[in-house]
């Protein structure tokens, strides 16, 4: 993970950028691993850095602290956030704690956890908050591949593999291309406000509009998480298909069978994200294939379906009519 | 591993061109897999196919063989091979069986039970023979990586993943502007004659010669097979760095600490690589370095050292006395 130089490069940006929000200030780093955002905190100026980490990964978090002369700034805490005794409130959260599509085995609980238990009010969190995203897609190294592997038709093993991935989706990067249209927001996020019961079930019914004929294989997710800004453009990590690689990649949940869409065609799905009763860091992600003709399109939906075309052609005289003459 | 292109490419073009050999012939495909070797060979018009394979996927392989209608042609048995019962001696044996670094997890042993069991006298292996080599290199992202990680310097946690590191070796792509010096051969096998024996300890001492400065902290593996020939220019499927990436990339064993070599100076080292007392498919690999005023030099080093160049000057005037004049 400490590969992921994009990952690396937004929160040292998004630091450096609040210097004087960080100046003076206490900061807790929570799940703080190798204890690199606390280094950028202490190299920003705090005064204080807690630096919450559970697993043994905290030895290395303090010898890492210890080689950047940072040892009189940072505290190297092993513990867990919901078990950790710290001797104030902070002014600022920091932590990195996004799993696969957001959600998947994220440590967001320990957030929720320590933003109230020690976030003075008003304090800040790095990041603030998360998008995550959805939109169908072509996933082709499950489908066309197998066709034709070197030379050999393996079209049913590949139906197989899909018939599995069904059930578990794949994370893997979506190439810009294979993306069939516009995304659609999941769930939005405010850390400062979110509530573990808020994001326990997340569902969504949307009607896509394919932006290019393509084959409709599945449903790619991704996030962007947004930093607080006083003064510069807000920091934004983003790990959209267009954006270099990081160790997220995106997260396909592949369709049993494809179906070939042509441009403006709509994509009607209902996509339901629940926290596993095994696990409460896991989630059981559902895609359901609706009929586009029985579900209620957006207002502006711009497919190509009669009743859209004729709801936007309204809504245009409308708004021509409405013009001041 | 069928998504490995370059491995398919080369073992269906060393197939095809050989049509000659494999037409009528009866051929024994040892470790199948998904059967796409033995389709291959069914393609090139052999007689009778036995993919024999040990593990569950020989279903798979069985349901690719029907898909491509070759079900009269490939036969597929779930065995080992060293039980398997074929009910005829075979012409040709084909076999995807290398490790990483060749040898690890290899089915070497495998194919020497076929060869000895079920090959006809004279008959033909694909590949024919495979050649390991080493050279020294420079292993970044395991050194000048953890100098400074965006900003972090983690030295010593650099430092402590190459002391585990040295215990096992990594696989990963090493790029070709790293290696240092030209390989040295570690082992070449004649598969048609080599025995479990000849390969269950190697040994190489060698001194490399750098052809360009830079820092030695590793030692890189990799290897090539060769197909047999009877027309075209023979086939070879080469894993070495500066080839298209393959899914064996390269292995390289760390060095503990680094060392900054000179152009043309010497590097020696002592390589053995040993079956696993636990597990005969396993290797343990040691690297020595070695005192280059110590050991011998080949007879026509060509490194800074005096004695060498020494030696070279007197062969040159030895090889410019003995033209004719």
């Amino acid at each position: 993970m400490l590969k992921d130089s994009s990952r690396n490069k937004a929160y040292r940006q998004a630091i450096f950028d609040n210097v004087d929000q960080i100046k003076g200030r206490v900061v807790l780093d929570v799940g703080a691993g190798t204890g690199i955002l606390s280094v950028y905190c202490a190299q920003a100026g705090a005064a204080r850095v807690y630096a919450v980490e559970a697993s043994n990964v905290f030895k290395i978090a303090q010898e890492i602290v210890k080689e950047n002369h940072l040892d009189q700034i940072v505290q190297v805490i092993n513990s867990r956030i919901e078990d950790a005794i710290l001797p104030e409130k902070v002014d600022i959260i920091v932590s990195e704690w996004m799993g696969f599509y957001l959600l998947h085995e994220a440590m967001l609980d320990s957030i929720i956890t320590a933003r109230d238990k020690f976030l003075k009010p008003g304090g800040l969190i790095f990041p603030e908050s998360a998008t995550l995203y959805s939109a169908p897609c072509s996933v082709p190294s499950m489908f066309e591949f197998w066709h034709d592997v070197d030379g050999v038709s393996m079209g049913r093993f590949g139906a197989r593999l899909r018939s599995e991935a069904a059930h578990r989706p794949i994370t893997a990067p979506v190439a810009p291309e294979d993306v069939l249209a516009d995304p659609e927001i999941v769930v939005w996020i405010d850390l400062r406000e979110v509530t573990s019961e808020d994001v326990s079930s997340v569902k969504i019914r949307h009607v896509a509009v394919a932006n290019r004929p393509g084959k409709y294989q599945g449903i790619c997710l991704w996030f962007t998480c947004t930093f607080p800004s006083f003064s510069a453009e807000p920091v934004s990590l983003s790990t959209a298909p267009e954006e270099p690689e990081t160790h997220w990649k995106q997260t396909t949940i592949v369709l049993p069978n494809e179906l070939q869409v042509e441009e403006r065609a709509p994509i009607a799905y209902e996509l339901t994200l629940a926290r596993s009763s095994e696990s409460a860091r896991r989630y059981n992600i559902e895609v359901a294939m609706l009929d586009p003709d029985e579900v209620e399109h957006p207002e502006y939906c711009n497919c190509h379906m009669t009743k859209c075309i004729l709801v936007r052609a309204m809504l245009e005289k409308y708004e021509m009519e409405s013009l001041p003459k």
